[in-house]
């Protein structure tokens, strides 16, 4: 059997062109492999025919959409994952899944190398490689576009010398990653950060200074895991889905920021993550409302961790498993109702309620009902302060 | 000379009726000390009156808003401080001030004993004995509504037996406490944390939701420090007041959340902070442009321990003075200017510019003039790679 | 039924004097419970008659020596929970065990209090009583020494009083805490912090400072539990208590340290722990061995907060339960063996061998055999150093 | 001028042969620097002869001891700079420093590129090359046995072929590098590690198995510095010599280890720093005394990040900086005395004295004169516990 190489087929002018281009260069077969992560466009049938038509001797496509929200946007939902305190790691989860996929496609059709799109400056050559030398560490891989500088021109050049069933013409001024999850776009004009961001740019969110009527949902979760909408039980793929576009046409979750990537640069991103953010927003309250307060305290230095590492590209490592243990243990009791406003561009908590709160109304109130023992106070004043107290009399001295 | 007490004066109906209680229950005079930070109601000189005509022997009035603001709301800046992600401990960095003065008159004026208003079930009595034991360990605490159990009913009662001249009639549904950091909001129908606030319970924003005509404002930072409004030099005192006009006509800086209290229970909170939550998001942005990443990785945790610790009420402890030390050098590039746009709720970023930036252009453009050297890549993102790959491997042995 | 109140009880003059004194007190009942956890000393049985003879109206005796080890020992193992880096929590171990049993016989045995023999300045008292707290909220707590001002001498005179079969006459110099893990001393002239200890202070240790031979071990570890000596096969219990000896035998485990306590004050303390040492000492070189550099560095602060945590009285916490779950999964490859070399005070490793080790000698070595691509390094040091040299160049200018 | 590359000149075979080999491949002049660390050995003058012999036209020598103890070993005891809680830095220390004076004399004598012996797989060149990029991100750097995969083998027939005045015969089978602060060994036979190793490894300490009398001192710190030594006022330097042949006569500092190296592979090491473990030991017991517990707690996080940025080479980065301010805020009342012993291979405190302690033997003792007041003690354990009992409470339910 002639050597293969495994090829990340998006179905677009890069990764079309890289097919013959790797036959060529390799003297492989290509195998096309093709993920429907959410991010829509094209049906994934013609995509799966497009890469045949340019010289895949396979081409798989697969619908990933309800994995990817179970196993990958469901984690960083529980990790409250916002990378900078901002960034929900849109592609940084899209990555690893796809490289899962492409490791058992090789192990299937007898794959050894892989192949992927990304350039040389980008975080996702990270996330691809990591991700293949954990699952596979005897995959060889190729990147055309910084292994052997391939741009844009360059390639629209071979598409038009091979004939390739490409339409070459349509370039959109932006680079854009979407998927279930959100939307990444960069772009000459954003390269400039004093400039602000255009409505053009945005596909998932209407503008959120429109004026509009408010959307009020409730989500229930169970144990960290959304569960329903409104009372209707839905997987997690369908809640992602639908908060998509409610929180969406509400204008939530357009963000816009300074970034710092593994590479070591800065750069700046424009990105658009309606159910992210509408999610994450319900998750962290009922977090407040149920989880204890010193395992709240340290779980925000986890969910830090754990949200670099996911977006430096190492969501295959053993500590990203020992952060996740940890997660899990403190979603046992992250469970019930948020009720959120959206609207204007805010997604707004309103409400709470759970048999798991530790919310003690007896506890917390100032009116009839009182259960809390003020005459204890004193005591915990006094020895929690002395410590400082101590270190401030030796100041003195 | 007489036992003389330091009263936390308000001018309030609690702080009023203090004063003669405590002078019957202690046999000391009463010295009442009231502290402008930018509180706003009552004229301050009102309010002195007040306390001499309710027995004090001696009444202060300080304005304390330029320092409230230059050493109390700088530093939490610096620091992003947002308690549980989302509280920029406004009564908090009150608190500590107050009780620095507290502790001047004190001395100046011979005090031995210092009363406070707070109850055994909140935070800030912490914060007022913690600061005290910290600048003055010989000085004894009274905390009437704590130690005697003094409630609202007992305090009208005794000020109508004593003819005490305070208007005992209008009483708010609300406790409220609010400064220049901003606006806390408790109450009974909010005690259910399923009800969701109601406008009325607002004071320093307009409803979000009204549409209005957006804002935008751009706020110079030098080393951390907010030092001017749309190219006008201002003090911080300036910047945060107009803020809160600016960004509370916008609806910016509406919090509801349930809240780890130190005491060991949670409680239903909601805040009102425009000009804080202006200035954290434009803060944080400069930092993403001007801080190298490891050290904003680290500082994050640094701002987390920051804020648990003054919310603790340890602002005068050997830690705070450390993690400001850290902080303080971290700041010594946030120097440049954020755009804001201020609307229906939101502050948004829309340019950053900074002769500290460490953006570089050519290192993170994909357009003409890419100075990023992408052979580089591939040794980087193997050696990164390594530690997993070889665990990987180990876990398939 | 009578009221009835579970007293943890030691034998000694204290707890035995504590059971009339809290018949007297309470008019209720009292059960005796003595839990064997290592202390040696006298015979259990001779520790439950003590009880009845005491007036205790039932004596319960547990011997929990291997539960200790495996349920408590055990994970302080895991966790390398050294508090202050130094000390092996020894008494912070036992306490939440001897919890466990005291709400167990309060359960069974109709108990409605719980009573201890702590006071009021030390750490024990937050473990009994956040211990019980979380494991029966109900129960109401005694502590004769601290809610009564209860000393030895007000204790002397009351058995004399009294007529109890206690021999009042002999009295150590020394306060002493004792268990399989290890042995605390606190004593009068050691409250002096210049002074060093004497001999005399040690019991589980021979002087290390005596010419002796070496004594040789290898340790086998299974997924972070010890459960081989020389090959033997033998339980947590059997493994410590060997240890105990032949690194005792060897001077091993001697501490002296001013260590920060949870009430807020410093005091000092001595320490023995010759089987606590070794292990932990084997242990986090098998880590060394077997844990991957990321997870090994988070785990690090993952083991300080379990070290705290368990010190500050917080073992049946929930934070502590979702660390024990992420050091769980970092223990999966902790399996090999560890040879020590035990002699002079010190336990030193000369080897370590494993099925799951990472170190890998082709990449290691710098003989023949080198598998390491070096060419990749190149690539992987100029993006490393990327950020700081990006911030170096705007330091510049 | 001629083009010219400044190098890092030890004086051994390797980089003695590196001068011709660099004029030869790269066209420019060599300019040798040789700096003194404390590594013992040749003599300067010596070395810096021999580096004009093999074809150097400029060759510097730097007596750098002072420096290297004050402003590299100082600031790593102040952060008590273990990594992995064991390694003590000594290379990672020794390499900013030569960087600094390599940059210095590129600048001084018109050296555009610099050059050092490091392979592709060890820290050191991450550590020179970082640092360069830090200190004049435009100089080029060449590692010949990186780059052009010199070997041992290259170097001596090289040698011979160019007849350069250096003695090929004698070679250590080990690996080495020594300065004040340590020595590191490798070795191929230590590479099984599961071989332990012999007494012909080590240098800086006698075997610590050989009977001998213990040796006494008191180190005296200023502010976390080592000042005195039994009383002599002594410069850093002076201090950390002086404990390096004490304890190194006692066999003190003796280290064996799996270490985690930056470039992703584990190593074994075999380390010897007895004044590093010294006053280490000593500096950590000071601390114990003078600093505040939460300080403490959180400088604990600080040390480790300080201790894995300078192994990994940062030594010059913003972050690093921060944490600098940070530890020298802590050190502010870290003065005071310890008493060490150091016998055995162990340096053990028996005493330490401070005007600046926070040990109030009031406070602590439980004899005559305790000042404690346990009455506090009940309503600090309850609410203390609170949040745990709430937790359980609800787990229960």
């Amino acid at each position: 059997m002639s050597d293969r190489v495994v090829l990340a087929y998006s179905g677009g002018l890069d990764t079309s062109v890289a097919i013959p281009f790797l036959a060529e260069k390799t003297g492989a077969e290509v195998i096309a492999v093709a993920i429907d992560v959410g991010q829509g466009g094209e049906n994934m049938d013609v995509i799966r025919q497009r890469a045949l038509d340019c010289g895949a001797v396979e081409s798989v496509v697969v619908d990933a959409r309800e994995e990817f929200a179970r196993d990958f946007c469901v984690p960083a939902l529980q990790a409250n994952a916002l990378y900078m305190d901002r960034y929900p790691l849109v592609s940084a989860l899209s990555r690893p899944l796809i490289v899962k996929h492409l490791a058992a496609a090789a192990k299937e059709l007898g794959g050894t190398q892989v192949s992927h799109g990304c350039t040389g400056k980008g975080n996702d050559q990270v996330r691809f490689e990591a991700g293949l030398a954990a699952l596979n560490p005897d995959l060889k891989v190729i990147a055309p576009a910084r292994d052997y500088a391939w741009t844009r021109d360059k390639a629209i050049a071979f598409a038009e010398e091979k004939g390739l069933p490409i339409d070459v013409t349509k370039k959109s001024p932006y680079s854009i990653d979407q998927n279930l999850w959100g939307r990444a776009v960069e772009t000459g004009f954003l390269e400039d950060i004093w400039n602000g961001p255009i409505e053009d740019v945005y596909d998932y969110t209407a503008d959120p200074a429109v004026p509009r009527e408010p959307d009020e949902v409730v989500i229930t979760f169970a144990r960290g895991v959304p569960v329903a909408l409104d009372g209707r039980t839905l997987s997690p793929y369908e809640i992602i889905a639908e908060l998509n576009r409610r929180a969406g046409a509400q204008g939530v979750g357009r963000l816009d920021m300074v970034e710092d990537r593994l590479v070591g640069i800065k750069s700046r991103e424009v990105y658009e993550a309606p159910a992210a953010i509408a999610l994450i927003t319900a998750h962290m309250e009922l977090e407040n409302v149920t989880v204890e307060r010193d395992l709240a305290r340290f779980k925000r230095s986890v969910d830090q961790r754990w949200g670099e590492l996911v977006y430096d590209g190492l969501w295959f490592s053993p500590l990203k498993r020992a952060l996740d243990a940890f997660i899990a243990d403190a979603q046992r009791h992250v469970s019930g109702e948020i009720r959120l406003v959206l609207h204007g561009g805010r997604a707004v908590v309103t409400g709470r309620r759970s048999d798991d709160s530790l919310y003690d109304f007896s506890l917390a109130t100032y009116d009839t009902g009182d259960a809390f023992d003020q005459s204890l106070a004193k005591g915990f004043v006094q020895l929690w302060a002395l410590p400082s107290k101590i270190a401030a009399a030796r100041d003195v001295r």
